[in-house]
């Protein structure tokens, strides 16, 4: 018997990466590549509405170029019902129970998947990044907050009301400084980038003396000093810099411990904006966690950086829709 | 057609609860009530072997009282490689590699199962106690030591090397106190019975007069000072000994929140000996966490006492072995 070669038409979906600032609607095949891109700001002040006309456009613009998706995901940062596609909180967006995969199915002929945005990466870091082919793997965004996802036996762990993985409020200093979920210590209350900002701020406002690089770098003013700024004075050698970047480190370690020792993962994945400024920080989270988590955790543990970058909400969010639709 | 009623033979498992002082074997039914019970002292000093043969004894007795078991589940405090149920570490039987199910598998004719202590109290909770019919829980106890089990989605998390769950070891005060694991501020080292008694006795050696009903309750001396003897001074209610429960409540507060914000749970149970001693710290915990958790992840849950108490462990290792070879 001839062995026939099928010719098989390229299944693609379209990941939507929907932030605060920008929608990103891409399109992505089946390894995971991202083939076309599409950007435009967020219309945050006009609502749902606008956001769902440009998604729509964006979306229509990448079919006319290439056959039809298999389906379309979305990430974004809030909570989501998903037995619905609702979103039930989304701080950067300010929406409150808005029903978007109802209100989108409206004007797109393609089935829809929306989750949240650190959930999309973990999806595509899994699948498709530095966690391909790893069934118990944890992914750690330190952005201006901190995210995570969890991986777990093959399985993304959702919870009871599909908000496991919010590792950023881990309690890592119990009557350390207040979080901006009203609880004392979480862990992006001393790592995530809004918290280097207000600890270098603070640390100013203290000693301005020792201050005068970091306002430098920012352009003379203490209240434009940022994660980014504490990052740049660290790599020039300022030493209030440096002493933040240490005591970011040691709060991270921190975290990154709780996680290994509760989960037991075979991979962290580290990504985001604090550590694409300080990317030195991934080797010292690496060595101080096998210092500090419990040997029968760390002798199996890879700590990675992440590979898909910027590209990790997109990636993910169609990978997620060709898993389900595909 | 006439319905014909089937009789069933009565199945059933052994549960073995293997500590550091008792040895307990238990015959358990289907429904996990246990019908037998047996109790030995462990022979640690003499070894495996001894233990082994105890072991053998008591489920030869427990055999000739009922029909032949499914199977044997053992719970034992240490680190398990499940696969072929050695025994990687277990301290308080002072075992190293010890291949412990197959050298009983040479005594016993029905398939053996071990695993980790905790994780067969949350199989006993979760399948007959008080997580039932839940399928998302964690299970914490708070004894010498803190322990966890986390059932996700429906299936235990196990993570990578089988560790998963090592709850007591996430930092919740990242400058805290030494934890005997060698990191700082972990979870037990601050709410521990261990660390109880620890922070009882220093402060009794920093100001011996406010520490005189604590002598008095533990006898006389200083050094027989237990978080028993805490709790029951704050019941009597002694300063010192409410500050110290305060201050646990406070790290307990801290830890269940780290674990209701990473996972999500619909339910987490409390037992061990310390909530033994102080029942009415459950409630505290209850209403702490709904304060200092993510409002998403609290909104769906329960915090209840373990339903199982001390029989949680055979009749958690008689279930998995049900589980597995029923």
């Amino acid at each position: 018997m001839k062995k026939m070669k099928m010719k098989h038409t390229d299944h693609w979906a379209v990941g939507v990466d929907l932030g605060g600032t920008k929608i990103e609607v891409a399109r992505v095949d089946s390894a995971g590549r991202v083939q076309e891109r599409l950007r435009r700001p967020t219309p945050v002040k006009e609502g749902p509405n606008a956001v769902k006309k440009v998604i729509v456009d964006l979306v229509r613009r990448l079919r006319k170029l290439a056959g039809p998706p298999l389906g379309v995901g979305i990430g974004l940062a809030g909570q989501i019902d998903p037995s619905e596609g609702l979103v039930i909180f989304a701080p950067n967006l300010n929406w409150h129970d808005v029903p978007f995969q109802s209100d989108l199915k409206q004007s797109l002929e393609w089935p829809i998947v929306i989750t949240n945005d650190v959930r999309a990466v973990t999806w595509g870091e899994w699948l498709h990044g530095a966690g391909k082919d790893c069934n118990d793997l944890v992914c750690l965004f330190i952005g201006t907050g901190i995210g995570g996802g969890v991986v777990s036996g093959g399985r993304i762990l959702t919870g009871c009301s599909n908000t496991a993985g919010e590792l950023g409020h881990m309690t890592i200093d119990l009557n350390g400084p207040l979080c901006t979920c009203g609880s004392r210590g979480c862990f992006e209350a001393l790592a995530g980038g809004w918290a280097i900002e207000k600890m270098a701020r603070d640390a100013i406002a203290l000693d301005p003396v020792a201050g005068v690089q970091l306002i430098k770098l920012a352009g003379g003013s203490p209240r434009d000093v940022t994660a980014k700024t504490v990052a740049e004075a660290a790599h020039a050698g300022d030493l209030l810099g440096l002493r933040l970047v240490e005591q970011t480190a040691q709060s991270l370690i921190a975290g990154v411990t709780s996680v290994v020792n509760a989960f037991n993962p075979c991979l962290v994945i580290l990504g985001g904006g604090v550590l694409e400024g300080l990317p030195e920080l991934i080797d010292q989270i690496d060595m101080g966690v096998r210092k500090r988590a419990l040997p029968a955790a760390t002798a199996s543990l890879q700590v990675l950086p992440s590979k898909l970058g910027n590209d990790a909400g997109v990636v993910g969010a169609a990978a997620l829709a060709m898993k389900t639709f595909g």
